[in-house]
């Protein structure tokens, strides 16, 4: 049978913790947040499209024609609009069973990857990414494990047991976000690795687990898809969309079948980041003579004595920065933002704060 | 003799260390700095009004207008506009001698007050005034003295010598800026008070001292004055504006009249801030629940683990600080400057710097 590999890209999540630059209707996934002239989500396309038959954006209606623009390469079709947010196993569930109808007779392996990470090393990526598509190809449901360099708290871990024969090892689980000591531990072990969010699976192998272990929500995506290229396909989604169980695919699928010893993880040898908050962001810019690091313009920063600092300004105006190290200005038409890297990750109690006042900015 | 006194405001300064609020198109004399709804100027003529029979602003073409606009009650002839900045010798000896020709046969005494100072209890600030034109009516030259309350480094300093009759007391000496040491040997001996740059002092006897110890600028100045209000005006300060020794009063008088035993102190019991910086602008300013101190609207800020912090939203913006105690932000429409309140007296630095950028935005 015929193998092709398809990536799916779930483009949905709004990115709060870059406010006030990446906004619920201007997402982070939408911005050249690393200065390369592309955006993420069109990094991602450039990283995927060598690698695959087709790839496909699982997407918001607000986001359909950011994306269309961005991607003009992008065939429409492939281009699926979810009617409102589902979470991840619907949105990659969708994209499986539609991609099974597309290619009959086919062995389809699918890829899902998300629109906005940051990862430079092309060639590391693609080979990770070969090596996952053949482990799956042994019906494992396959993830891409990072190389932790740090005890981070912000990442969830993946615990690596036995290799197996493709060159992966076998999942021993899951651990959603540590506390430090924990994650120190996990970093201490060797054993442990970063979860990127990457998922690679056989289609059918990924319908397969999803009719057992998520029937309701199985049977619900294999309507929608069977309508999806025909003109039922707003009928079907408007009646069952909303009905749908909102689940993460890490909990639908990875958990309960990696304690059943059918996940596998592939070491991803690469550089790579998921661009999570203003202080991630920094480390992914060039640092200038004055020790700042700016998104946009260094011509629209001044700044004296103040080492380390992160700067987006994208409003035209002049930015001047005076002896704050490590300072985070983010200067946008209607909101400013100023922190510090430490305190970046909180920048969603901003957000939530924002959201308490009646939304506006948000 | 009539006596009659008669208040001088020089209105030039940019207030260089309130950039990017105070502009030299724009500067600080013409802000409101304090929430009052009066800006500097302003709050300087409601203080000066009811003290004196006139009051004579001195300040720079561009100006002009906007103190028109601002000091509506003001008769236009009471506005002198200097060609040109020739320091405060220059202007306040123009006002002298215009004012001795404009009353003749009057006991003329003169007080100069600085445009941007800000001062709230008036019934002290009267009272002191009060005891200054009886001191320069024994034909002293005379300062009025603040009580120093910290060993300041950003303020000149007067050495207090014995009483005089009049409840003011001789002047020892002027000294500039001093280190930190010296400021605080200066606080120590409670014989020194902060210098706030007033001046009262008869016309007649300020002449003089200026024709014996600066003849030239003198005469300039008298030639001037006669032509004032002639309609050689113009021609005459077009010939001798220009030429005119540029010298502050502190140097051309005080300084060697108080040599010679010739000026007089008087302790003046009230607040006074020369809104200097930010950091002494946000001492004026009322601090909000959350502790920050803000110059405009406060629901334009939102700040979390911020106190100390000092913000101006003059752009209509939102600014969202995030753990960043004492920070000073300061958002214009072309300009936004982010600093702290430690920081705040260097914000000269960064005028200087965008001036040998080629000067835009100061």
């Amino acid at each position: 049978m015929t193998q092709s590999f398809h990536a799916i890209v779930p483009a949905g999540g709004a990115g709060t913790r870059l406010w006030p630059l990446s906004r619920q209707g201007n997402p982070k996934f939408l911005h050249d947040l690393t200065g390369t002239g592309r955006t993420l989500i069109q990094g991602t396309l450039d990283r995927l499209a060598p690698l695959s038959d087709s790839v496909l954006v699982v997407t918001g209606q607000p986001h359909v024609d950011a994306v269309a623009d961005q991607l003009p390469e992008l065939p429409a079709e492939n281009v699926l609009v979810e009617p409102s947010p589902r979470d991840s196993m619907a949105a990659i569930g969708l994209a499986a069973a539609v991609l099974n109808r597309r290619h009959p007779g086919q062995d389809v392996i699918l890829g899902s990857f998300a629109a906005d990470h940051v990862i430079t090393d092309h060639a590391a990526f693609a080979a990770a990414v070969r090596t996952a598509v053949a482990t799956a190809a042994e019906d494992y449901v396959v993830t891409i494990g990072i190389g932790a360099t740090e005890p981070s708290t912000a990442f969830g871990y993946i615990h690596v047991g036995d290799p197996i024969a493709t060159g992966a090892h076998q999942v021993l689980g899951f651990t959603e976000k540590p506390d430090a000591e924990t994650a120190a531990e996990y970093l201490a072990t060797g054993a442990y690795r970063w979860n990127a969010g990457m998922f690679v699976v056989r289609a059918r192998v990924l319908l397969d687990h999803l009719a057992r272990l998520q029937p309701t929500l199985a049977a619900g995506l294999e309507e929608i898809a069977a309508a999806w290229d025909t003109t039922d396909r707003d009928a079907v989604l408007t009646r069952l969309w909303p009905t749908l169980t909102k689940i993460a695919i890490d909990h639908a699928i990875a958990e309960p079948v990696a304690a059943a010893g059918g996940v596998a993880v592939v070491p991803g040898e690469f550089d790579w980041d998921d661009v999570g908050d203003w202080r991630s962001l920094g480390r992914l810019l060039t640092t200038g003579t004055d020790g700042v690091r700016t998104l946009g313009d260094p011509q629209d920063v001044l700044s004296l004595d103040s080492p380390g600092s992160v700067v987006a300004p994208t409003s035209g105006r002049r930015v001047v920065l005076l002896g704050v190290p490590d300072a985070v200005v983010v200067d946008t038409p209607d909101a400013l933002l100023v922190t510090t890297r430490d305190q970046a990750q909180r920048v969603k109690d901003v957000v939530d704060r924002l959201a308490s006042e009646g939304g506006s900015l948000i």
